[in-house]
């Protein structure tokens, strides 16, 4: 199988975004089945499969009712089948044809049922009569079917049959949780959630761009940074998580991303961490301005996702959302439309690439500070052109970086400014200085301080 | 008469924007044919009419020659006629016509006179033919007429008589000053003006909307402000109060509202303070930028009222100006043609209630700190929709709030924004908070630290 | 000779923009001939030629080989004579013609040569075909000519001869220096170049603007700031300049001016500190808004001249660049086209005046203090129109001053103002201001402190 081939390489040194968007994809290919929810065993399913890429990935299960903050684990839920009867008793709705239509975490039911009665119970997008809603009701217990609006408009009046063969049970909340030591204690958390059933960009694309990212971190020679990576369901799994490690992550962690919405190739976001000035926030916007220049820039108000825990009062990690089309925002968003059509490998790898390029910008960060006043003779170290031109001249002198770009770089390392800053200040990407960097450092004109 | 009846109510405990606007224009009525300047039996006549609406209100009477900083108080005005014959003996401009026809303060005169050395006493308004300009010379002895220029440009020559029967002698200028004692010494300081003769918006739309604004106040069953409201004339008025009062406004005034031009239907405006952050400019902006998305925010350059003395050097009092079409900026301004169509009741009641919800914002203004870290379970305390839909929901839970509101509201609960400033973030009324507020402080979520 | 009479003068107490951009073109005139380099006897000539009409200046030479920082003098360059002869022996290149013909710094050549092997060693710009360009070649030894792309592409093959009658030895780098004592001993630094061969705006215009702002400064009765005005070699001038006088520039500059380009009458410039926020920035953007409003405002990043050093980290002079057309920015720009139809009279005056602007603020710059609180009466000081006119008056009461602008000006003279920004706050130039600084100060309602 081509997937066993890409996921399974030793090979990713060098993981770019094109083999990272393949990756991703076809680990999307394999999960899309499988029925997730916030509990159950279609999380231990996925959790296992990512594993298989990741095998130091490690499976945690928290007992229902344990006490997290203001919440508690809820029961686990767990379904073999569900499907409606009309009342000629042919099967119209049927979660084996897509686990969409039946309202997440459902109570059993095996019930006859007039249309009347049913009406409060099945749900559906009159504006999306094609698409079948997400639903889900995690705290109050009752039942419902989800429909495409043009198939419920058919129905006619009568008595139905409705089963839903589900279990609500004492059990476990399952996470996984990847740890990869650096140099230094400080920690990025990289953070994805695993709780949606079968929809793509929301939520696949999270767990499969970060079990790439993950890959590629782990072929590293060595990190500056320890990675907390952990694939949780939204909510409930960050807050139980938070509630057993906060201490530490507010000790440590230096940078966070939420990772969700990572997979479709029509747009670019950023939504900023709670304070909006992190080294986070600085790292996405340095990095979207220059990989995706049309980005578009969120507001903290316009939060969905796990950053509501990770920047909550009382926790206020730096932790930011980089995406593709964000959550909301894009019309396939909670329903079936929002299938493996929506994310390409070419979305997925551009999704990648974002959240590395920030991952790099944050591991080469440092202050940087000149050795000496004035302008070095660049001329005589073969770093600036030997011929003054009439006209100037926009020639590179090392890699991307004219001679003007090497005067600008040198003109804002006075200790103050990091290079993520500098890099901003002079409208280059950060990754494009590092050969300058490497050579100042070697001739001694510039020392970089952690 | 049907002033009496709005003006004389003791249901004031609502007093709405439609009353409130009502009642502004009532009073406005009585007041508008009085004769008023810096001093004179008008004012007094003013200050007693109010009084009847506001019997706390306190007259003063401050001597002629008294000092204030680098000025004094002039000598007292008082005219009984004014008129002027033409050649023909016909009384063409007439005092008891309309009061704007002499210049305020002019000396008595009984006198024939050429045309050619009358011009010089007649002021009038090329651009404006059809009105009568508003003109006063308080520290210059002089007298003048003013009139239509379309009448002027048809004077004949010949001899003309001018006849003002008008005083300036040792006096007294005259104040009216209402303290509402609150729970708390500081203070918020509402000021408008008394000297302006028969306009409307400039100046009875002040006197008679701060009016409103006090008995709305002493409606309350508890302030938490002492507030400090004074009907004064402008400029004089306000050095010589200042000048009397000054030790204890400094320490005291925590905010405080210029009342001018409060009464036109047509736009609003704010004017900042000097310092330009104080909570009264944010507390003005937070409501205007909600009671009326499209006013008009003046510098602090563009101030000609009473501002200028209250956010003076060495005073610098956190003053501001919320008003309706400002002073200079509408086409009836300082003219006959700001009579009683130009303001109307719902222009006054609009006035009105962007001041009182300036108030509210204020008492109701405090830091909000959350008692736990992450997001509480609204759900359970029926904050939250406990269905969660395909495409989510913008239904309200809490008023007109709805759960990202909520949500919204406690991201900022940090202890370092105050409510005006959460309001502000979250683009919600501070006044539709307040439920939540007490929901949350009442589940023991939320703590208010005044 | 006209140039005469302006240039030897003694009447500069007023040299106004006109006479002053005279002065300059006619100084311009006298030295654009001259073949000037980094070193060698065109920047002798030069200096002394300007010596005539600043006999203060002081010329200093610096041996080859001395350190700088990182640089080190480099040898003298001189040229005699330089001619190329075609394959049929005529003279199609000759430095006498014009002296951008020659590479500067070329080495000494006399050789045949193929039209293939001569190509490398030639220079033209195809997109400005009736150009020459100038090109040098300072720090590594190589020849060449310059010539234009039409006349390079009518070259047949042959044999040419290249001569090259050039020195390149031990010697000097000459530079000027004017110091001019004020009472205070902090220094306000003028700096322009002397080694550009024929071009006049990029750079005659520097050193003869500069030549009549000292005159003007010459002429004043006091200066409160002393003056250092060089006239140095472009980057290996100013390193070398720093590197002797480095400790008492950054214990004594409060601002400085890189002096370039200020001589085509077709825009203006601004090019701010590194720091961006220094009080010759402040000066220059009040300045430009007021003399020039639709002024161009560079980056830091833009910098191509001797900014480039002063602002460098470790010397951070507070130094901008006021400019007329900016460097690069013009299209004759560092070719023979830069010739005497460039600049104008009325160019290089505009340019002088906004420098002298820039002075005159800063020489007047202090910490304003009201003495009373409120606004003084100003009416009894005949600073405020006796009569309130029905709509306002625009009318001016002192200078070009309105009533409210003195208003204005009193608002913000709280002690944390200085004058500078308090110019700009209220909109009015900070030298329209000085009558009134003086009144207010003559009678005591004002402080100024230095």
């Amino acid at each position: 199988m081509i997937q066993e081939d890409i996921l399974q390489s030793k090979d990713f040194l060098d993981l770019d975004s094109s083999k990272a968007g393949i990756g991703a994809y076809e680990l999307a290919k394999i999960l899309f089945p499988i029925n997730r929810s916030i509990t159950g065993d279609g999380v231990r399913e996925t959790l296992k499969i990512i594993s298989q890429t990741l095998p130091s990935l490690v499976q945690y299960e928290v007992p229902t009712g344990t006490h997290c903050f203001d919440w508690e684990v809820p029961k686990e839920w767990n379904i073999k089948n569900a499907y409606l009867l009309d009342p000629n008793g042919k099967r119209i709705l049927d979660f084996k044809n897509h686990n969409l239509h039946v309202v997440g975490y459902s109570v059993p039911i095996d019930k006859e049922i007039t249309l009347d009665d049913l009406q409060p119970h099945l749900h559906s997008i009159p504006e999306q009569p094609s698409a079948i809603p997400y639903v889900t009701s995690y705290y109050k217990e009752q039942w419902g079917f989800c429909l495409e609006h043009r198939q419920r408009e058919g129905l006619k009046d009568g008595s139905y049959r409705a089963v839903i063969d589900s279990s609500l049970k004492q059990g476990h909340m399952t996470y996984g949780e990847l740890i990869l030591p650096g140099e230094s204690k400080d920690e990025i958390l990289l953070s994805t959630y695993i709780c949606h059933p079968s929809m793509a960009n929301n939520e696949l694309s999270g767990p499969t761009v970060t079990t790439m990212l993950a890959k590629w971190l782990i072929s590293q020679p060595t990190l500056r940074y320890t990675y907390r990576i952990v694939f949780i369901p939204e909510t409930i799994g960050s807050i139980c998580y938070l509630s057993q490690h906060m201490d530490e992550m507010k000790k440590n962690t230096i940078a966070g991303f939420n990772i969700s919405c990572v997979g479709d190739n029509r747009n670019y976001s950023y939504l900023p961490s709670r304070k909006g000035n992190t080294i986070a926030d600085r790292a996405a916007k340095h990095v979207l301005e220059h990989h995706a220049a049309n980005y578009t820039q969120y507001n903290f108000l316009d939060r969905r996702s796990d950053e509501r825990q990770y920047c909550s009062i009382g926790v206020d990690l730096p932790v930011v959302t980089v995406a593709r089309t964000l959550y909301w925002h894009y019309p396939e968003y909670h329903t079936s439309l929002d299938d493996l059509t929506v994310i390409t490998p070419e979305g997925l790898g551009g999704g990648y690439m974002a959240i590395r390029r920030c991952i790099e910008c944050l591991e080469e960060n440092a202050i940087m500070i000149t050795t000496m006043p004035c302008e070095p003779q660049f001329g005589k170290r073969g770093l600036f052109p030997t011929l003054s031109k009439g006209k100037g001249s926009t020639a590179t002198v090392l890699g991307k970086l004219t001679a003007m770009d090497l005067l600008n770089l040198w003109a804002y390392c006075d200790g103050e400014n990091d290079l993520l800053s500098i890099a901003s200040k002079i409208n280059v990407p950060l990754w494009d200085l590092l050969p300058a960097i490497k050579a100042l450092n070697e001739q001694g004109l510039l020392i970089s301080k952690i």
